[in-house]
């Protein structure tokens, strides 16, 4: 409800009445337009359709910014592109008045791409004409996106579906963090990123910059940054501009983050004089946490980054500079008498205190460039190892594990756990929730999607497996399940959003797009929409249809796994392993980092750098397992019958192709698991009817065949083994 | 056999008794490997397997530049890509040298990217080691294409297969033209553009960067170019540096063209005084020929040209410059009463011929900047209609229709018809080939691929219709079917090679690589590989193959379509429509330019901009009638009617699509055609037996509905119905 009722009195156009009788909260709406994501605050359909055809123009009113235009234009474009009109008028101009528009767009002034930059619109569609009406021409911008949604067909032609929308969102804070060390991420990937994140209305890309593996753009001070560190290609400050400058377009902030101070064999590599001990620094090219780390005791030190940051700090506008602060092992200064003497004598006891004291002093820095640093939790939060604290902590005092002399405008990137959340928030600091936005760890989106910044408030839990929850999570969980709300009104405000974050060290190029979309897009939602949207069901029919939105705008997340499949089997015939591939999930969580030699170089071209979190086609098997278990109807045996039919000959097929081919080795392991259990199944056909049940000897078998589908192969598990594990009645097996 | 006899001699690695014995010229050789392409100069297979694992090591001996390093480093990634094997080394320095190399390049010394550059290599690959042997890095770079191109594989691993090979190209200058203006290519699509052409060894990236629609580049003389005249985005100087130094890392050249004096708008439309009649200028945003012309009586105009051309020159090191001078009206010279009174001055008496004159001015002025001039054939050839010349030039004299005065180190590219390819060389001018590989045209890669620059020499005529052949080729034909040598061998070597050119009017970044590939493939073929090898058939077989290692460089061709059809139709299930684009090609030839009203901001992404010329289902079909009416089996009528019976299921699907989608209407009369052939050719089918007749009524039935199968729609043709036409017995029609 934030902006509604401002914009209703600013414009004048709704009266309460309207409202009360037109507006229904969308997530009580029966039919949802084709693909729209994230879901406007409020709508309500009429049963207008607005006409489209090549007379459509653009009127544009107030005093926007210059964006809006070319915007607009571009949306002209993409309005062309699906439909395939052609348009009297591309180009919307300030100059050029069209005489009669179609859509009229009134924006009132100039935004701002800033935290808290208004956001707000809204929208009427008519038949006769469609009013768009924004703050700023960044709620406009928003507005757009949302108008191409509700694109609809039907047999005399394109239209738009008639409604009214008043949409605002739910967090100011949206974002996407993008990882350049592990794996660079070239201009192009990163500005179809930007067009994919505007189309879902996120307003931060969080850029990481330097880590172990690489500092990853050109800098001018210390130019032995990039021409040593970079580890590989880097942007140059003139690409920087240009990426701010595209993201600024589409009303998206960019935040940099330089990882301090550890993570921090790039700079060191660089200039080795500022690490905390000597040795040969050379790049990281494999992943993990390692201990180099700058000497916070030294004068030169903070002289360096003085420089680096301000110089950073002039390349991207934004108000926020995120410091990192996560993962210092301390091992290295812990191995450095001066530095122990420091401690000492300025009375630091843990690496923790040091730590914090370096924190304080590279923010101080930045408040002279006007910045206001952002760091991730462990910038806050003591060392969990302290028992007093912790049992203090569990008994529900979050202040207890918080480090003191924090400053107050420190934003804090909760990505460990809901402690540094919870505390923030209890501590009077703003924060960003990251945990459970994890996407490279090949979560479920349903997972992503129902993890709430707030989760207290809806008593909407993290999905997590609760035995893999900590001591501080089980309380937490246990108050929810309870009905206890554990922050007020004031300090729930302090929650800004949350952060998609995407580290890149089994992604490349090739495989980013299908590593953040379509699951991100629910991460969208989840923080621009009301927390009282989330059915599952229908945010994953949204987003298949989305998915095809997203390519539109250049995301290869769809089409690059035609052409990885192409290359792994050397043939265009790919049929086959393109349907195993869909019921194939990437190992979740870091077990892959854990595996084998992965460094920065191996290749991310195999089958499970092309199966994805979370496949359509397994979404829909245990859907159909689902409904045959629930009410076993002979049509519904015949289907599962025909699917069963289908795994067998995948099982042929793949192992045909994989006979002279050593790459599909795993493509063929689980194409046999796979047809081992359709063998089984389609055998013992009994396992359908509630009525039947399995002897011991047959139990056992079906019990060997899941064993072994559910064993990994190739860094894949088959979804289908935990589906049916899940749903075949115990008496069954 | 260009190159081989040195190199032999060079290395002293092979006798002449070894060549006569192990060196079989490839069109001879029965087993080509999968997608090599272009064919080598000279290869012979031996029986051995080179084994590849992690420890495969690359060591390089000789003087080579500091891109040889990159590019094996390179070589190394993509054998990864392809194989999933972890190399232990992966980055090939000049410090680090492996101890126990699999891999020897030996590269005498540095290699200049220019033209005529020695891109010869030899090739060993044993059981034990790889040696790489070239003159200079480029040579080794081709070869090192060539070696990924060997790769294979059986149940017991990767492996190179064992061959000798002594490679070096036919032509010296193998180009593609890519035309900026119509539609801009950012720096991604030719990045990845020049990747594919080096996979196929062409050296020549011709530049199109201004015509009517647009001044491409960033001017810092005359910034009004880019700031007014761009007509969308441009290329900064830094990144055009960037460009030509990315295409001179895979050994490609950069070869600017500003085209001169007409197709000039853009530079009118910034500078309009240096116009020949007073206008209003504005960019067009439409596709033809114009009348704006630059003024070529005024001094101020050179001095214009002088500093611009200077300004281009310096960003692109290669010795060769375009200066188009193409399709000029001269009309807008007739209009101008001062023009008019300088060609009396000067007894100039056609614009033609006021034409050479600016000509020689600029060439003279690219002189003085160390340019040689290159031009479109225009600029060597007088006016068509000075009959007593025509026929002269057609009893044989082809000096008959060229200028006087056009300077001997002009360089002509011929692009009209075979007058100005013989004219130049009879008359002493070096000439590039352009005419018949207009791949903007969407002819059929075996069109392309007979189409030789020297055609005379082998008795390989252009396989254009001959009904479209002007007076001139008649000839030309004539005379090469009696047998008879047009040139002599001296006149032969001033033919430098050719050129394939993407115009692009009707193409969009994301439709380009579609158009270009794969069929360009078979024109760096010819180009490359010795005159003799033109089996169409084998062609197509390796076309196929090398088209998934083009697209494992990045190339769309192959992926795009899905895409395009997932977002044509709004749905995931584009089976059926792909199936149908599949026998679906664009209109041939320059009939959809004459259609409509396309502008570069029109939509192009209907089905016609998924269909390819040549498609491969297209092909398979005309395959399979060809060997069904040589010999109808009954396993071939049942394929038949198997094919058919999808005919039929295509057109239920498409239609039921096209329903509610209006984007459809095109494919469903499409599907509507074939499957309306289909009923038909299941309902009689006797036309499968050579022995049996269609009644009169039923082959005016089947006449009706193969001309609605022609029939274009969307700009689209069924090419079934030309093979059907063509393929079915008369007596059954």
């Amino acid at each position: 409800m934030r902006n509604l009722d401002g914009d209703l009195r600013k414009y004048s156009l709704l009266t309460a009445i309207c409202i009360a009788l037109l507006m229904i909260i969308c997530a009580e709406t029966a039919a949802q337009p084709a693909g729209l994501m994230p879901l406007p605050h409020q709508m309500a359909w009429n049963s207008e359709r607005h006409r489209l055809d090549n007379r459509f123009a653009i009127s544009i009113t107030g005093a926007p910014d210059t964006r809006l235009y070319a915007e607009a234009s571009r949306f002209l474009q993409r309005l062309a592109e699906r439909t395939g009109i052609f348009f009297k008028t591309w180009n919307v101009t300030a100059a050029d008045r069209p005489k009669s528009p179609r859509l009229y767009i009134q924006a009132d002034q100039q935004g701002k791409v800033q935290h808290g930059m208004d956001e707000s619109y809204t929208l009427e569609i008519k038949s006769q004409d469609v009013h768009l009406r924004a703050a700023s021409d960044i709620g406009a911008i928003r507005g757009l996106e949302t108008l191409l949604q509700l694109l609809a067909s039907d047999a005399s032609g394109y239209y738009l579906r008639g409604c009214r929308i008043a949409d605002s969102p739910r967090f100011p804070w949206r974002g996407l963090l993008i990882a350049q060390p592990y794996h660079f991420m070239p201009m192009d990937v990163l500005k179809r990123t930007l067009d994919a994140m505007a189309l879902v209305k996120m307003n931060v890309l969080h850029f990481y910059i330097s880590d172990d593996q690489g500092y990853t753009i050109e800098s001018k001070a210390y130019p032995r940054l990039h021409q040593l560190a970079a580890g590989g290609p880097y942007l140059t400050q003139e690409q920087v501009r240009e990426l701010v400058s595209y993201a600024a377009q589409r009303g998206i902030r960019v935040v940099p983050e330089i990882d301090l101070p550890g993570h921090c064999t790039a700079i060191l590599t660089a200039y080795p004089h500022l690490a905390s001990v000597k040795r040969d620094y050379v790049l990281q090219d494999h992943w993990g946490v390692f201990d180099p780390t700058m000497d916070p005791t030294r004068e030169e030190v903070y002289q360096f980054l003085d420089t680096l940051l301000t110089e950073v700090a002039s390349l991207f506008p934004d108000e926020y500079f995120h410091i990192g602060g996560d993962e210092n092992t301390g091992r290295d200064w812990k191995r450095n008498d001066s530095i122990q003497r420091f401690m000492q004598a300025y009375g630091l006891r843990s690496t923790v205190a040091l730590q914090n004291h370096f924190n304080r002093r590279v923010q101080a820095m930045l408040a002279t460039s006007g910045k206001k640093t952002i760091g991730w939790d462990e910038v806050l939060m003591q060392e969990i190892d302290d028992s007093t604290a912790k049992a203090r902590f569990e008994a529900g005092d979050f202040t207890a594990l918080v480090l003191t002399d924090v400053p107050k405008d420190m934003v804090i990137q909760s990505w460990r756990g809901m402690e540094a959340l919870l505390s923030s928030a209890k501590n009077g600091y703003r924060s960003i929730l990251s945990k459970g936005y994890y996407i490279d760890l090949m979560q479920s989106t349903a997972y992503h999607y129902l993890n709430d910044p707030i989760p207290f408030r809806n008593n909407v839990i993290i999905p997590d497996s609760e035995a893999n929850f900590n001591r501080f999570e089980s309380e937490i969980l246990r108050k929810v399940k309870a009905g206890e709300k554990l922050l007020g009104p004031a300090e729930e405000t302090l929650i800004l959003g949350g952060e998609a974050t995407m580290w890149t060290e089994h992604v490349t190029p090739e495989t980013f797009d299908a590593r953040v979309w379509p699951r991100t897009a629910a991460i969208a939602e989840r923080l621009w929409s009301p927390a009282e949207v989330r059915d599952v069901a229908d945010m994953y029919r949204r987003l298949d249809l989305l998915s095809i939105q997203l390519e539109a705008v250049g995301s290869t997340h769809l089409k690059n796994a035609g052409m990885m499949l192409r290359r792994l089997s050397g043939t265009s015939n790919i049929g086959s392993l393109q349907e195993l591939v869909g019921y194939l999930e990437p190992l979740k969580g870091y077990r892959r980092n854990a595996a084998d030699n992965f460094t920065k170089y191996a290749p991310y071209t195999q089958l499970v750098d092309v199966a994805v979190a979370d496949p359509g086609t397994l979404r829909n098997f245990n859907a159909q397992l689902d409904s045959l278990l629930a009410a076993p109807t002979p049509a519904r045996k015949a289907a599962m019958r025909s699917t069963l039919q289908r795994w067998q000959i995948l099982g042929t097929d793949v192992t045909r192709m994989a006979a002279s081919n050593p790459s599909l080795t795993t493509a063929q392991g689980h194409a046999s698991a796979l047809s081992s259990l359709a063998s089984f199944l389609l055998t013992h056909t009994g396992w359908m009817d509630p009525g039947k049940r399995l002897s011991l000897p047959e139990q056992t078998a079906f019990q060997k065949l899941l064993q072994e589908a559910e064993r990994p192969k190739g860094y894949c598990t088959l979804g289908v083994a935990e589906s049916l594990s899940r749903h075949l009645p115990a008496g069954h097996r």
